[in-house]
């Protein structure tokens, strides 16, 4: 077997599943951003014509020939391509008994569910998103079933997904330490008699003004805009169109300033990571993040660890000063300091506090495990959501709108992502603890300039890519396995600090 | 033959064409309002893929020989499917001797070439661009030359290209009737004592209130919003991504008000065509406007016949003066109607008045003829540019910035387009002959409701999409061949009166 010719065939397959793929992420961009509702159906069916294309083309004998040809010359490849091979195994073995109808209709279902979902969301009526939903767990389910790669449970299937590795028993104890650590301690700040002021943060900030805030902080966390776009969206996402055309939305609403800004971090981090993979591996699969749970500490690195620090905010109060003046007169360094901070049990995720985020993942993770494994219907999830919401946060949605309708991700077929929030806060701290090794990070964030940061990221994170699987990144990285200990930790001390416990 | 079976078959065919021609505008729109310049490499990669593609896909044996067979039983089709037949031979011809690998280079040259357009105009220097001009003329000479389908002038098979029919003979013919009458006019105008004093129109107009004006216009010309996107562009234009996504950009100049206003307007003509085009043709190759000649008369009837007159220019003005209230304190309607239709010979097309325009256009023909003809080289280009700028409009460029550089045209490599800007206000002006032998045009317009005018347009235009060639659905609904004397005289009469000559 000539195994150049082997490396130039799987070259120009994937030529075109990169060219399939481009075309795909830009429709869905688009279709986020500006796309209008009223063309939903002829998108639905040229996006799912593509998304069949893209199946076909890697579920053919051929291909699966030619990847059976590669591994047997395995000894002879680089380590970016034995890991191009993996993944390729990988995804053949995800796809390739899925029945191609079966997937055409659930690609022209999945734009259709993101219509509904909007049209549920803004008229707060769960009953129109129902049977999209439905559809859409009956598939993934099939989908999971067909291939069932991971033992136990059905939902390890879904998870090993997006984390390659990840289980339900793994999850399970990341949960259960957080939980213990996270659920007093929030009942100890309910009870502080600490009062955190914010009331100036009810008032109505200009849409137009906050526009401006929203580049101040993409230029201060050093996300690359002439090699992006900027724009917005009901729900903020990155997508990354090609290496240098990465693009961030964010959402303004006039009467919650921090909603933009800290989305806006957040997806700046998603971003920066993107933006600085190593440029060997753009336009291959290595050319994008190790992970969702990777990329999310990233994001969250960017949103909490420099974006809600005593130093940043105090940055950011004077540049808010001199943006709204009048409405900033009367708040002062540490009082900005701890509205940013503030912990309030509330109901939407995107806009909770640190400490409680990760309890709005555990209550996502425990829905989706019981409505992979039939232990739930989908017509007794708006209850059973705000169940679990009076269970850990101690509150109740007043209606779907804010309570099971908030998330876009069940609407694109998207289950077993959500732990990846979550295990993204843990991935941050420990990599912060081991970028304390090398790094002052509050002088640097004083200095003004982040580039050291974003160059210890890029080293040590960013210029792997996809080379290295989640998990063994994170050991290359710390030295260590996952601990979520650190992300407690972090979280206590910052806290307990706040509330003066 | 089974005759039905053919007919399944192509729509297969056109099934991919559709899917990929979706991307390709797509992705076009995209590179043209937001996406990165830096990603000119990346995207410029995917769009020749794509595009090689598409042209694989018309240029098969296997598609001939089914457009042999469906030929073959053209007895038994629709006259919707004869002209689908006739205009896939069409195509055939057009690209079946193109060679594939000059098809590839030529796509990726495209993109690559806007930037350097881009560039070269932003900094005024012809040199940057001048380079990708040549090899755009080499490849669009090469594939007419390969492709000569029109007797002559290689010339008269790149205008066929874009108006079925159309020829140098009958061109020069045109642009004589054209020439004789109105640069006399123009030379009375010139001399005329008539000033119109449109001082106001130089103070600075803030973007933010010029973007209100804009929506104004979309509405008050019936562009259904819902079922498009209206967004910004270097240079104003309409792309229809699908039935029900039409898409708009305008300009924004703050010292130019009336640029934005009435490219808005332009461009809701072309929307408003592709909004409104027979839905049984949606997303078929009938579901598109005529000809370019046939959407220019439309975007010039929004732009010209309807925001020009005296009754739209009124109650714009009243519009204004409530946005930009000082600003027009000492404007009266019929100082404003004047200065909307004032006559300067001026350097940019777009800007040009109603009755010099077709002489910008005149100038572009003379030169693409000589350009293809090989009678003048892209090096000599810009003096060239600049001395029939000279002869027709008496004016010369200061720089190539508002000289050879002004149009995107070229840089998409659309040589023979041009000529359809003029002929589109012939075409104009013949149909509102028709039109108002059924409507009483000025007084819809005063009405406040355009419907009646839409409605008029779609049962005798719209409605018939590409069904027609641009010359029969001339001759098909004002019961003669074009005349341009129409077009003269509707200009002699309206300027007359303006300049009271």
């Amino acid at each position: 077997m000539n195994y150049q010719q082997l490396l130039l065939d799987y070259q120009k397959h994937y030529q075109k599943t990169r060219a399939l793929e481009y075309m795909l992420t830009l429709a869905r961009y688009d279709a986020l951003t500006i796309g209008p509702k009223k063309a939903v159906n002829d998108r639905s069916l040229i996006m799912g014509y593509w998304s069949i294309e893209l199946f076909n083309h890697n579920n053919s004998a051929q291909y699966e020939n030619l990847i059976n040809n590669l591994e047997a010359v395995n000894y002879r490849l680089t380590p970016e391509m034995k890991r191009t091979i993996y993944l390729a195994r990988r995804q053949i073995n995800q796809i390739k008994k899925i029945d191609p109808q079966d997937y055409r209709q659930y690609s022209e279902l999945l734009p259709q569910a993101q219509v509904a979902w909007e049209n549920a969301k803004q008229t707060n009526d769960f009953s129109i998103y129902a049977p999209y939903l439905e559809k859409i767990i009956f598939y993934v389910k099939k989908f999971a079933t067909a291939n069932k790669t991971v033992e136990g449970h059905l939902y390890n299937t879904l998870l090993d997904q997006y984390e390659e590795g990840l289980t339900i028993a793994k999850l399970d104890d990341f949960f259960n330490v957080l939980s213990k650590r996270i659920i007093p301690l929030l009942r100890q700040i309910e009870k502080s008699s600490t009062h955190i002021n914010d009331e100036f943060l009810n008032h109505k900030f200009p849409i137009d003004k906050q526009k401006n805030v929203a580049l101040f902080i993409l230029n201060k966390l050093d996300f690359d805009l002439s090699k992006g776009v900027f724009s917005e969206s009901a729900h903020p996402f990155t997508s990354g169109i090609s290496p240098n055309d990465i693009r961030l939305t964010t959402h303004y609403y006039e009467r919650n300033l921090l909603s933009s800004i800290y989305s806006t971090a957040h997806e700046a981090g998603h971003g920066i990571y993107e933006q600085n993979i190593n440029a060997e591996y753009h336009n291959t699969v290595l050319g994008t993040g190790a992970s969702m749970a990777v990329h999310e500490s990233q994001s969250r690195f960017y949103e909490n660890i420099i974006g809600r620090s005593s130093i940043f905010t105090s940055m950011l109060l004077s540049y808010l000063n001199k943006e709204f003046n009048e409405q900033f007169i009367d708040v002062n360094e540490k009082n900005f300091y701890h509205c940013v901070n503030k912990v309030t049990p509330s109901l939407i995720r995107t806009d909770a506090d640190e400490l409680t985020y990760s309890l709005h993942i555990m209550i996502r993770y425990e829905l989706e495990k019981m409505l992979i494994g039939d232990q739930l219907q989908v017509s007794e999830l708006p209850d059973k959501w705000n169940e679990l919401y009076k269970r850990y946060l101690n509150i109740t949605p007043y209606n779907d709108q804010v309570g099971v309708l908030q998330d876009v991700h069940w609407s694109g077929g998207a289950f077993g992502y959500f732990p990846s929030y979550a295990l993204g806060n843990a991935f941050c701290a420990q990599f912060v603890k081991t970028m304390e090794k090398d790094l002052i990070i509050a002088d640097i964030i004083k200095s003004g300039n982040l580039i050291p940061i974003k160059n210890w990221l890029t080293n040590n994170i960013y210029v792997y890519g996809k080379l290295l699987p989640p998990f063994e990144l994170l050991k290359k990285v710390t030295k260590e396995s996952l601990n979520p200990n650190y992300f407690c930790q972090y979280l206590e001390e910052k806290f307990k600090d706040i509330y003066q416990l």
